[in-house]
């Protein structure tokens, strides 16, 4: 059982629903519009339903031409980049922070610098000495990339406090904050923190959010907020100009998704699958190795899970794998690759309850048997 | 009439087949693999089908592993450049060629410079010329743009010949000819040419394609030829990896859109479609204004006409649409801006015969008024 895919169940993929929302998309005297170019900032009818849906998803309403339909959140992260970013930018990365997010800015040709952090997470007065050490060398500090909300890999979430602190830090000292959304609406127990953005006035974040989690993957399909400013300068990017949008037939089938309720009813579905499935892995985890703080995250797919004193979890990993579980080592979710191999993180998303029961306990000897 | 747009007919979008091979798609235990992460480059089957298909409609056979699957060409040219170029590296572009490349190629950071070229296209001594003054001033040329076969905006396609030398060339001079190959389906009449990228062993060219002509725009489909090791650097590109490829369920559609033969029925189908339009403009256009040399393309979707001596493309425009008609002007397919005045593009792929003769007419009116 190999807990390091952050992949949906197979069974919460919604082949059936999607399938009809395509047929109706597709019917219909009007339908050659879904299959022909679009709008670079994507079709109307999506963005006039996510608008409405994220202002009850979360506090306040954005503006229409604040969005931007992208194919991913990780598209979406490689297109602020393009816009917000030159080469030999810095770019600082929560510490951990989604590890797959540190080759898409490096392939935008800015340096990454993991952040300050303390017990709440990114340290606001570290961040504004580091970004002036920054000028004072000639190196601008252009964006800080974070997953605030359930985020990967922790689970955790940024406290309010935190977060107004932040996008004034960025207005403050004119960089941006890209604030990854991808887990907002995977929550399970209790409210979700209202996001940078809609603390930000559409100054100083971008907000990535994608259907990947809460849909499926395999579609390419997300979105931005952003000014709209910025949304303008995404729009005349030569292949989304040239393409008429980076997605747009699937943009118009998920717009018929949200509008007929199929979205809502899917969430519905998935959240109380996924709270299952977390609690078989959690709550198995906390029988057998009582002495490790595992946390319960109220949201998203992952649990970060410290492990004992002594114990690495790159030298875990081999010892894990002959037990018959996996895992990503906690030192791949720091782009310094210094810190975090005293944790790992598991993914429940993939697995039924009783295979995540199987691997908790797998994963248990392996540990015992690693620290004897 | 517009005749500014390279967009398919309605009647030629194939909403119903699409649907048709989503249902099939989307149907059965296994049919949440269509919609959750993929592989880096695309799934097997429409990789597989893709080779196939492509050993007929070109010459030669690309290995499996020459392929990824893009979300289009345009996006295509954005991945190639990503992976080929470094910000401040020269590109060659074609002149004239596709204009929307222009900014896509800008935004890679990379400086644009229009090839030299003869009556045949790109000029193989003046290009040889041109790289070695580049280089004696520290400047790399990485790559040659260029739309060969059926081209946007000629339509023309580059002589066999010529292809062979501007293949030995690149291998000799180590820059990548980025061949888009958009139209190469598209034929109506006679023999397409074998593509440069059959030519090169795999060297020395990456061949875009898409579906965005051949199928609809709005899925955003296209693939990659390139030797095997480009193709994994496509892969290790931060969202590419990310997502699990750039566009998996519909790559997967359209793997049964291909494998059940609705793709070939559809070629068939659109191929007289559109050789009807091209008639219907061409032909009026030759009898209304005989003394241009309107040329009847064997391909693609546009028709780039020499307008009479003295005549400006810019200058007409207002003229043309005080007469219900419109057209992109040459100089905007040419990256300097400062020729193709002469020179005006038509796309005849959006409207029906009629409305051809109708713009065709409108046009007519326009140069006579205007060359009085």
């Amino acid at each position: 059982v190999d807990l390091g895919w952050g992949h949906p169940h197979r069974s919460l993929v919604p082949t059936g629903a999607w399938a009809d929302a395509v047929a109706a998309t597709l019917h219909g005297p009007d339908a050659w519009r879904s299959m022909t170019y679009g709008y670079p900032s994507g079709p109307a009818p999506l963005i006039e339903w996510l608008a409405e849906h994220l202002s009850h998803a979360d506090s306040g309403r954005s503006e229409s031409a604040q969005f931007f339909i992208t194919a991913g959140a990780s598209h979406g992260l490689a297109l602020a980049l393009a816009v917000l970013t030159a080469p030999g930018d810095v770019v600082l990365v929560d510490a951990p922070t989604y590890h797959l997010a540190f080759s898409t800015i490096s392939d935008s040709g800015c340096q990454i610098a993991p952040t300050p952090t303390d017990d709440d997470g990114p340290d606001v007065e570290a961040i504004a000495d580091f970004v002036q050490v920054c000028r004072r060398q000639g190196r601008r500090v252009a964006a800080l990339y974070l997953v605030p909300t359930f985020g990967n890999p922790t689970g955790r979430s940024l406290p309010d406090r935190r977060r107004r602190q932040l996008v004034g830090l960025a207005q403050r000292l004119d960089f941006t904050i890209v604030e990854d959304d991808t887990y907002r609406e995977l929550v399970y127990d209790g409210p979700v923190p209202a996001s940078l953005w809609s603390h930000s006035d559409g100054l100083g974040v971008v907000r990535l959010g994608s259907f990947s989690k809460t849909v499926a993957p395999g579609l390419r399909l997300g979105w931005i907020n952003a000014a709209a400013g910025v949304v303008k300068r995404l729009e005349r990017l030569g292949y989304v100009d040239s393409g008429g949008g980076v997605n747009h037939t699937n943009a118009c089938v998920m717009a018929a998704f949200g509008t007929s309720g199929a979205y809502r009813q899917h969430l519905a579905r998935i959240r109380p699958s996924y709270a299952r499935q977390r609690d078989a892995l959690v709550d198995t985890l906390r029988v057998r190795l009582p002495t490790v703080a595992t946390p319960r995250p109220s949201g998203g797919w992952f649990v970060w899970i410290p492990l004992p004193a002594g114990c690495s979890a790159r030298a875990l990993l081999p010892t894990a794998e002959q037990h018959g579980v996996s895992y990503v080592d906690g030192s791949k979710f720091h782009a310094d690759g210094m810190r975090g191999d005293d944790h790992i993180r598991l993914a429940f998303s993939l697995y039924a309850e009783q295979d995540l029961v199987t691997a908790a306990n797998r994963l248990a000897d392996a540990v015992e048997a690693a620290v004897g």
